[in-house]
């Protein structure tokens, strides 16, 4: 483990816990077999990210209430809504180690637990009694099936640019970070300025987590990431170091890296091949340098709030975001 | 058409018309795609029959307003996001005559699509700026997938009892029209009384219309229907038609009515013998029989309302959900 991140679950142990015991106590399905597959994908070594950054988004803007650990479910069990509907639409096998629901509890199980989850994210939403709050689910909710439905209809698709790559990653991931924050405060009654600053930061944020998970994706040691590296590649999906690189490239070289993506059953020397390219063509640094510029721009968003333990701690997550190995 | 349908679209023509205006105008996805798979569930020749009895309901508790239609929106949102995820989940193959939306659009998409319309149908209830609207939207959504999946895991089951039908029936269809009614009142801010009396009428509609729609599935003529008749049964679903024939039938009988049933594949034969130890054992005319007391106590819940033009056309509503043919 890395020192950052020993430090940083120092300081948000207590939360985690308690949002692990909020995510158990407000799911209330009357069936076993949704409680199951709901707890598959939900207790299977999230980082819970989401509801943590609500949590300190409330914090920071001096929340004192007890519900923040329950409204932070709203943004887990979302995540975990779109991760099952989408580990089906995208053809995943594994997720986090283990295979993925759909495959364990079936196709049908899936598309309706899913639905449950989504359901049961806008019924809370509901109860912080702020119809800002559940126009922002809602929306959130609108965009990120469309922001999946994009990145399905591009699948494969060598002319994707760096701008419609943002604009998928800004609906898939950052919109939902970015709605964790921003929700942080406006349950804290928080001025429109603050809550602005929160929504930067978590837009901010997010797209860098999900370059930065993009990246993994390329590098990342495999027994880590819970899953085959490569794998958004094999699913098609064209993200920001390949897209860079190909931009990039040599024509033979970009000539191989195109039959390498459209293979999609690459053995591991293809696969080292193509990482080697991308390297050699800047993808993988410049990818980093972005992710690192929004993770800078994250946390000046921050610098109009007093100094606090848990505006540190909002910083060391920024920063973890990049520097996370899985 | 019966002389009842003629005279009920007399009445609700215009209403019908402003309906589907705005079905189209508030859909607003900003993917062709989407767009054109949602119209294609949305605009294949479905009833309306939901948002149409919240138009009646906000009337009858005396609505003035102009979003009465826009507010509608959402419970037809709602129901062609649940027919999508259903038909995928049923592997239905037909519907209103034609082929399916998953076996046109994929999968993949018809799953995204359906979260889409589902998030659109919650934003536009966060609209109504009722937290009571949004709380009932959020909670039928959570019910219908549960009631979907309750029956997927009970699909071919012959211990299904009368109370398992009900109960599934009432999450999947009843709770939605219940809701329509109900929230049609809540809008139009009618008393506590007169919105329970919608929610009630709404309820006992509900569970007619869709034991009338089991009915269908055994009596009806297949190219009124839209869809092959015995089509529940090939999905595995036994409705009340089928319980309550197979609780009355003599051993042999129930013998040869369980092979056909568990035979799925049956050919027109098969079916016919099947439909006539459904009839012979009362379950048709068992089926008809409660179905029509439902919508003798739908009527009866709106007893309490003044006469008034919108209140028949409720009535006459309630009476065409049972002499419907298709």
């Amino acid at each position: 483990m890395t020192d950052l991140k020993r430090r940083l679950l120092d300081r948000i142990g207590e939360d985690l816990a308690a949002i692990e015991s909020a995510l158990a106590q407000n799911l209330t399905p009357y069936l076993d077999l949704v409680s199951e597959t709901a707890r598959y994908i939900l207790f299977s070594g999230g980082k819970r990210l989401r509801p943590l950054l609500m949590v300190l988004s409330a914090r920071l803007c001096g929340y004192s209430g007890k519900k923040d650990k329950k409204f932070s479910t709203i943004f887990e069990y979302l995540h975990a809504a779109t991760l099952l509907h989408d580990d089906l639409v995208d053809g995943a096998a594994v997720r986090r180690g283990k295979p993925v629901a759909h495959s364990v509890y079936g196709n049908e199980t899936a598309v309706l637990v899913g639905d449950f989850l989504l359901a049961r994210s806008l019924s809370i939403a509901a109860e912080t009694g702020l119809l800002e709050v559940i126009q922002a689910i809602a929306l959130i909710t609108e965009n990120m099936s469309q922001g999946e439905i994009e990145q399905l209809s591009k699948k494969g698709s060598l002319s994707l640019t760096e701008a419609d790559y943002l604009q998928i990653i800004e609906n898939k991931t950052a919109g939902l970070i970015r709605g964790a924050c921003r929700v942080g405060g406006l349950v804290a009654g928080a001025s429109k300025t603050q809550v602005r600053r929160l929504s930067d930061f978590g837009y901010r944020l997010g797209i860098a987590f999900q370059m930065a998970d993009d990246l993994l994706d390329y590098v990342a040691d495999s027994r880590l990431l819970g899953k085959e590296v490569g794998a958004d590649l094999r699913e098609g999906k064209l993200t920001l170091p390949v897209i860079h690189a190909l931009s990039q490239a040599e024509p033979a070289d970009r000539d191989r890296m195109v039959e390498i993506i459209q293979g999609k059953h690459f053995d591991p020397a293809d696969f080292s091949d193509l990482v080697r390219l991308l390297d050699h063509y800047g993808g993988i640094a410049y990818t980093r340098e972005k992710a690192s510029g929004f993770v800078g721009s994250a946390k000046e968003a921050l610098s109009g709030f007093e100094p606090s333990t848990t505006k540190k701690t909002l910083m060391m997550i920024a920063d973890y975001a990049l520097a996370r190995q899985y």
